[in-house]
């Protein structure tokens, strides 16, 4: 992918968006949705991504990225409070160069621990499903309403 | 730094927006910074900042922020018309366990190329003042007003 380009509404966030593909969500609101990562870098890796339309943080609309940063910043104290690492990483690619691998506009929450170094992005190891919906249900329940 | 703990009113992006430490400006306006980033993790390595008093993604107030990302947002397409990358890293890191090094909230825009892997964070190579404030100029020409 290139930069530019027009936004592909096949993608899979858009389908999880959609209900058309499943997800294990930790947030939902008029303008957001945060669900955990399948390929986490860390236990507690979640995504966050806007519902409009957005391939990068380049097109998006300001407003878009207003709410959803807000949204990025009350996962990352739920993330914080449920799972109590050393750290948060915050990370946004935009371009495959940069690493961006689903054409939508996704902000990564990863939390991290002194000593442990975080998976690579795009590592193929996926997590398994029963501990993703134990930490979606402990994170949740540190999300203030 | 754990992840609580009261805001350093000397560390040196403090001081930076203080004018009592130098920097190379990219764009200031009322709430936030952008400047280079002198151990560039890539040529035309950002780092942009509220002017309000914020360690992390944590504490930072949520207006803090919904203003911090619009500028991160304006930095980066910038970068990208003024540096013509294939892509564009936003990185966020709280605690040092995450890689935070200054303890004032700040987004790194990074740009990336394909077949050209981003130097690691924290590694200790400055820049060279000459271009660095070259790249500025061409970064700040490309910002809209």
């Amino acid at each position: 992918m290139s930069l530019d380009g027009p936004y592909d509404p096949e993608n899979i966030f858009a389908r999880i968006l959609r209900g058309e593909a499943p997800a294990i969500p930790v947030h939902e609101d008029a303008d957001a949705l945060a669900f955990m990562d399948l390929f986490p870098q860390s236990r507690g890796h979640v995504l966050v991504i806007p519902k409009a339309d957005a391939r990068t943080i380049l097109d998006a609309e300001a407003e878009t990225l207003r709410r959803l940063i807000v949204v990025v910043q009350r996962v990352a104290a739920a993330v914080r409070v449920a799972l109590l690492p050393d750290g948060v990483v915050v990370t946004q690619f935009n371009g495959r160069a940069a690493g961006q691998t689903v054409d939508h506009l996704h902000f990564h929450v990863i939390p991290c621990w002194q000593g442990r170094p975080l998976k690579g992005h795009g590592h193929g190891q996926m997590a398994d499903g029963d501990d993703l919906r134990r930490l979606a249900r402990d994170i949740a329940a540190h999300l203030e309403v």
